[in-house]
């Protein structure tokens, strides 16, 4: 059995948390957790250890990039395996410890709003084949998705997961902003948000592109330039400057 | 009765086609349509008039923004009701016909892509209250959903469709190109593609936006654009500068 340590209760430490102790995977428990609040989790029965740490065999990192170092050389601990959970922090970081690891879930989370691991991918990296055993066993009691992604990958993974979902999410903002100012309900845009993600999935979003930028229509695209606020230009022209190199309409 | 002639058969000229002839709505029949290339539609049992226009109602023209003045100019009709299917271009471009308006559906549409019309907003605008009753007859043919936009406003709209699909997309497939880059397969960005939009309908993207921009996570920042190709940083930096400014992290 695996006894696992969360530190950190932010918004994936919160969901990872609950999903450990959902998980029907009786090798794979959770003792305990810490957060820098001292702060019990409302719906945890494991308790909190703010001065110790209990027996266990795998610590879980869920705090920000720049705390891993300070936090994990704090840890007076061996033969415990120690691991992080950023997309962009390299597992080197954790070095001074044998066995060391990443477990790299690429996804948006949020304290309030639960998350189903069961069709996640968990992205594993592990200093010593005993450490990638651990964390086979203890992201298979997460989901039935996992996958070897090593420190390189991880980090083109991580700006690729900003693209998806901040860029991705701001042009919703945008695009709400701009229903507002309007005056016109959000919800109109709704079935044009879902098949842009459909269709981008079905053919792939090279072929799903379409717009002035992508026609090269020059004429629509200064229109819309004349519509936006000033500060808003420049986001608009770079991002269309973009597709139309992709489209080839540009050199 | 009402009785639809269509012009051009792009992909919303198709489509439109395709949905007038299965509505079981019988007050609405679509006569006939005609395209530059003189080209039947494959699953179209209207007939196609290349060189006359069958006695009819209404006639809606599906064809590009700069093709509207030529081919409306072209008509040699009266009594006919003319609307275009533009989101960008002015009811007014239409006024040489005394029943004019127009049929704006936000929504990306290819020939091939079969689109379920029922959830879609039909936004109407129409010169006349007789325009407006036939437009409306025709709109719920089509869909359970309307709403009376006029010119201003649709071109506002027609914006944010822009950032809702066309930079939405954009972003997608930067973040493919990434994962490729990376030997990573897309089906790992799947979830946190689908959360992403999920998550940002339940909690409004102001809410729902993360990421490194939204902290001020500035040596995050600097690490994504260093692993970045020189054309790519623009973007990066734009967009993030705009999280910024929307989050307060800058000024």
């Amino acid at each position: 059995m695996i006894k696992v340590f969360i530190i950190g209760t932010g918004n994936l430490g919160t969901q990872l948390c609950y999903a450990l102790e959902k998980s029907m995977n009786n090798s794979v428990k959770l003792v305990g957790y810490r957060n820098n609040k001292g702060q019990k989790l409302e719906s945890s029965s494991a308790p909190l250890f703010q001065n110790s740490i209990p027996d266990c065999d795998l610590i879980i990192l869920a705090v920000p990039d720049d705390l891993i170092a300070q936090v994990s050389n704090s840890l007076n601990i061996s033969e415990v395996t120690v691991v992080h959970t950023s997309g962009s922090v390299d597992m080197k970081e954790l070095s001074s410890f044998k066995n060391h690891g990443v477990l790299y879930i690429p996804q948006t989370f949020s304290k309030e709003r639960a998350v189903d691991f069961a069709n996640l991918f968990i992205c594993l990296e592990a200093s010593t084949d005993t450490t990638m055993k651990q964390l086979e066993l203890v992201a298979s009691s997460l989901s039935r998705k996992q996958k070897h992604i090593n420190s390189t990958q991880r980090r083109e993974l991580h700006l690729a997961a900003v693209y998806m979902n901040n860029f991705v999410n701001h042009c919703y903002y945008k695009a709400d902003q701009l229903l507002e100012k309007a005056s016109i309900p959000t919800a109109l845009l709704q079935p044009l948000m879902e098949e842009t993600l459909k269709k981008a999935q079905d053919l792939g979003a090279l072929k799903a592109q379409t717009g002035p930028a992508k026609r090269g229509d020059q004429q629509t695209i200064n229109r819309h330039l004349e519509l936006l606020e000033e500060d808003d230009r420049d986001m608009y022209r770079v991002i269309t400057n973009s597709i139309e190199q992709t489209h080839g309409k540009k050199l």
